[in-house]
Parts: C-alpha cells; structure tokens; sequence
C-alpha cells in the first residue's frame, strides 16, 4: 500500500491524525468529521480529506471517519501495528529520561538495547538493561536485525554512531544531538529540536 | 509585522527555515535560491516563497535570498534576536539533559530558573541553579516576567505545573510529557513527541 509517490509532507502528518484519533478512541468516541479533526490539529478539513485519499476512502460524505476504523488503517500504513525494537545510543540524563518515557507504550516503539561509550557505564545497568559497548553497535545491531536507532549522544559523538548504525543497517534515526548528521540515500533521520518548538511559539508574544 | 492572518502552519515553518539559513550563514555561504532551500528541506519552491511573502519582499526573481539577511529578518519575525528567559519544571533526568543541552544558545533562549516538587532535590544545585520548590512558581515566574516555560515532569503532574505557569503568566510552554493539557485562550502549547518522528519513518521501512 505505501504508494511510491505520496509526498513526505503528507506522510509527515499521518503520525498527527494517529495521535489524535487514538486519543479520540480511548475518549470513547466513535466518528469525527474531518472539520472536527481539522479543528484539533489546525490543519483544513480539506487538507486531511486530500492526505487520506493517498491511501484510500475512509469515509463517507457526510457521515465522518469511524475513529477506530481510521486509527488501525493508519496504524497499518505506518507499519506500527506491532511493537518494533529500538536501540537506544547514549546512557546519559537523556537516555534515562528516553528509557523511562511513558509515551512509546502501545504506539509502536519499545527501546530494546542501550549503548554508551563511557567504560565507566559498560557493564552497569540502566534500568532492565545492561549497557553495551558502543564500539559493539555494528554488529549486536545488526545481529538482532534492528532497524531503529535512536541517538542521545552529545554533538561530537552523533555522527561516529550514526555511521556505526548505518553499518548495522539501520534505516531509521531519531537524533537529539543539535548537529545535522549525514546518512546514505535509504536511510532515514529525523530530529527532535526543542528550539524549532519554542520559536513556533515567540512569533505569538 | 506579525500580520494578524498567518496561518499557524505557515508560522510553523519559518523556525525550520531559520535553522537552515543559520547552518548556511555559518557555512560560509551568500546566497541560496528556494529551489536549493526548499530541497535542503523538502519543501517546495513555491511554498516557501510564498510562507515569506506573508511577511515582505525578501529575494528578487532568479537572484535567489541574501542568507545573513533572510536570517536576520527571520529572527526579528520570530522575535529571537535577544535571548529570552525560560523556566524549567522537572530537575529529573529529563531536565538535567536540557540543562546542558548546547543547542538552545545564540537561537533565543536560555534557561534561568529550575524548579522541581521534590522535598530532596528542592534547594540542590543542578548546574549553576538552585533548584526551586514547585510551589512557588506562581510568584517567582511571575515576578521576573518570564513568558516561556519548559515542563519535563511526569505525566500525571503536567497538568497541574501548567496550571501554575499559566498563572504566573506563561504564554508559551513547551511540553515534554506525553499527554495533552489543558490551557486558557492565548496560551501556547507545543509538544515534544518523539513517537511523531518515529513514525514519520517507519512508513519508509
């Protein structure tokens, strides 16, 4: 189904719709017309209408989405209909904070490996896991055939271990390093940046 | 400037632009068309010309952007070209890897006060703070008129720390638990979710 030419703009939002309508779906409602959804997430009901219609019909005219009907669809376009693993790099503040998040539950995700560099944290536990040698990444990675990583590392070190995990053959970074790193075509990275949020908020002051 | 009628998701974009200008502007470079900006980012030509023509005349036709320029201009919009003070709630992991992270200096903010609910951590330093009783946000933000605030507290107290930011006269909190709260009109929230970006991905996979 993932159809070839569905831009990454309206991928990008799939995740949104997911959220709210799970939401909407352990409130306990059943339907939402796309002006209601677009009214949540302040995008137009034409907008929504237009991204769904990349993957199919989903609703009737007239009659709005059947909530939990559209969350499992796009539970299935996004692949997050079972939990994947995630190997967690960096054993610092962030990754504790990362390891003990309670927003990955049921959504798709479960950190299932924790590397650090540090010879002083190698070997110590880190909640349930015990804390690998980032210099073994390539190959217990690829080993366990994770294809998720994501990079809790200072600046310095972000792109040494993003090297070691396109080695492993991940296709999918999440980086909370402030750095930009460099990957190959096919591999995906994504950044979580609390200053793109924050300035999204200063233009209203 | 900021003209009435933006639209929020125009808003939402210029921080990405200005991000990439920076990274440009600190490469060394003069000057870039849409076409190369908007490939940097996966975003249109189009669109990006007409995001910045809400807000002036910034290029000339086929001589592309004046990168320091658009940049500075971008800061004035987003109203970052001073540092602005931010509160942090949560001295927990979470809030001591903001602490430290390198990326919030020289983008317009820098965080000023530390305050967390727990009787042990109250009055600890956590890097060059004092960490300070949850209880008195109300008076402290208040009194030194800070407008932004970051929350990286549990999810069952993130409700309750909103409601005394907004009190003290937040505008715009930045939240990283994983559930949606509740603020008045006028308030501005934005969400830290890192399963958003994982699932930006697993499309992909």
């Amino acid at each position: 189904m993932p159809a070839k030419d569905v831009p990454d703009i309206v991928v990008s939002r799939l995740p949104l719709y997911l959220r709210a309508l799970s939401f909407l779906a352990e409130e306990g409602l059943q339907v939402i017309s796309s002006k209601e959804l677009g009214h949540k997430l302040g995008i137009s009901p034409a907008q929504i209408r237009k991204d769904l219609s990349h993957f199919g019909e989903f609703g009737k005219q007239g009659t709005g989405y059947n909530i939990q009907y559209l969350r499992d669809q796009l539970r299935r376009i996004l692949k997050v209909t079972e939990e994947r693993e995630v190997a967690l790099v960096g054993a610092g503040d962030l990754g504790r904070a990362l390891m003990h998040y309670g927003g990955f539950s049921g959504r798709g995700f479960r950190i299932s490996l924790v590397f650090d560099n540090n010879p002083q944290k190698v070997g110590q536990k880190m909640g349930p896991f015990e804390i690998l040698d980032s210099g073994s990444i390539e190959t217990i990675v690829a080993d366990r055939g994770i294809e998720i990583a994501i990079v809790a590392v200072p600046a310095e070190a972000a792109q040494e271990v993003v090297d070691a995990l396109v080695r492993a053959g991940v296709k999918a970074i999440l980086n909370y390093a402030p750095i930009t790193v460099k990957v190959p075509e096919g591999v995906h990275v994504q950044y979580i940046d609390p200053v793109i949020h924050l300035q999204r908020m200063t233009y209203y002051l």
